[in-house]
């Protein structure tokens, strides 16, 4: 890479190292905001420089926020008798947009996965159960994904929780609507109909 | 998203100005960032701060730099004889890697696309037109993409220097090495059916 400036060598080997972006995608980033307005740029990597320092994972439930304790959890507009346990904190963000869900959120920050060598301790479940236990939450909403990794963890979940007089739901599983069952995988077919409802 | 912090607001709406850049990738990648260490984040942050102040197009040959003119089209141990005409500056960079060619390049940044307002004047052919003519140039060697708009671009380019005493050439069209015939698309197969070699 001699004959290119050292800046654009800098970005592409730190990109690289997101999951999913490559060498090809890094360099691809990199042009497009050659292209982009100065203010936009200037503005990206100062929020990118600040992003460590300014931001954290929430102390009680793992969102992402600014403050110690993120404004779902602070927020008395929410139900504190439920919670949605997700994977990942973008999980959490997506369900916010639908606006569907009023309730708490708890965020494992990944699944059980043997071969990443994540296991129970990893997800923090002691911490879920205290918080359980402390605000007498009555429904566990396990809205992991619907893939191996996600029910097995859904699984673990409801085993640890099986003593507690707390409700274990998980989120439907079945064709997306407005899907195309030509479309949807043999799995998903499958539990379409073993979870088939009358009409 | 009122629940969730400005700064990752902004860095997601800046990204998704990047093209192949949507919501959930730009989310992908703010959370990837916030578990890189706080250095390379830090490091990501400031170079791309600096990108637009300190990079630049080659005021010659449009590819990327710190200076006014690239190191490439500066350095003495390239073949002045040959210019190599690319899309984009990524072109360049990856035909440098691959380390096979030795002259001096062209960065036309961008194609002729009628759909998108890209015509002849959008391409500075008059710009390679002078360089052509004050280097001597014996060969342009136009490598824009075997696409329909790249092949456009290329029989416009042959057809703007047929008065000039320039060999114009095209990288070669076929199953790529190491390929594998049932996966390549039926287009290549009739064009490597057509410049067939004898062997």
């Amino acid at each position: 890479m001699s004959y290119f400036p050292e800046t654009i060598g800098k970005i592409i080997n730190i990109m690289k190292k997101i999951q999913g972006i490559g060498r090809k995608s890094a360099e691809r980033i990199v042009f497009s905001l050659m292209k982009m307005s100065d203010e936009d740029v200037e503005e990206l990597g100062e929020s990118i420089k600040k992003l460590k320092s300014e931001l954290k994972f929430c102390s009680i439930c793992g969102n992402i926020t600014d403050k110690d304790v993120c404004d779902i959890c602070l927020s008395d507009k929410r139900d504190n008798s439920k919670i949605c346990v997700v994977e990942q904190v973008q999980n959490l963000m997506t369900i916010e947009r639908t606006g569907v869900y009023k309730g708490k959120y708890f965020v494992l920050h990944g699944v059980l996965s043997p071969i990443r060598g994540i296991g129970p301790d990893e997800l923090s479940i002691e911490k879920l159960k205290k918080i359980v236990k402390e605000r007498g939450v009555k429904e566990i909403i396990v809205a992991t994904n619907p893939t191996v990794e996600g029910e097995a963890t859904a699984m673990f979940i409801k085993n640890e929780f099986k003593d507690m007089n707390t409700k274990i739901t998980r989120l439907a599983v079945g064709l997306p609507a407005g899907g195309d069952i030509d479309f949807s995988d043999s799995f998903t077919i499958s539990l379409a109909f073993e979870k088939r409802d009358e009409i």
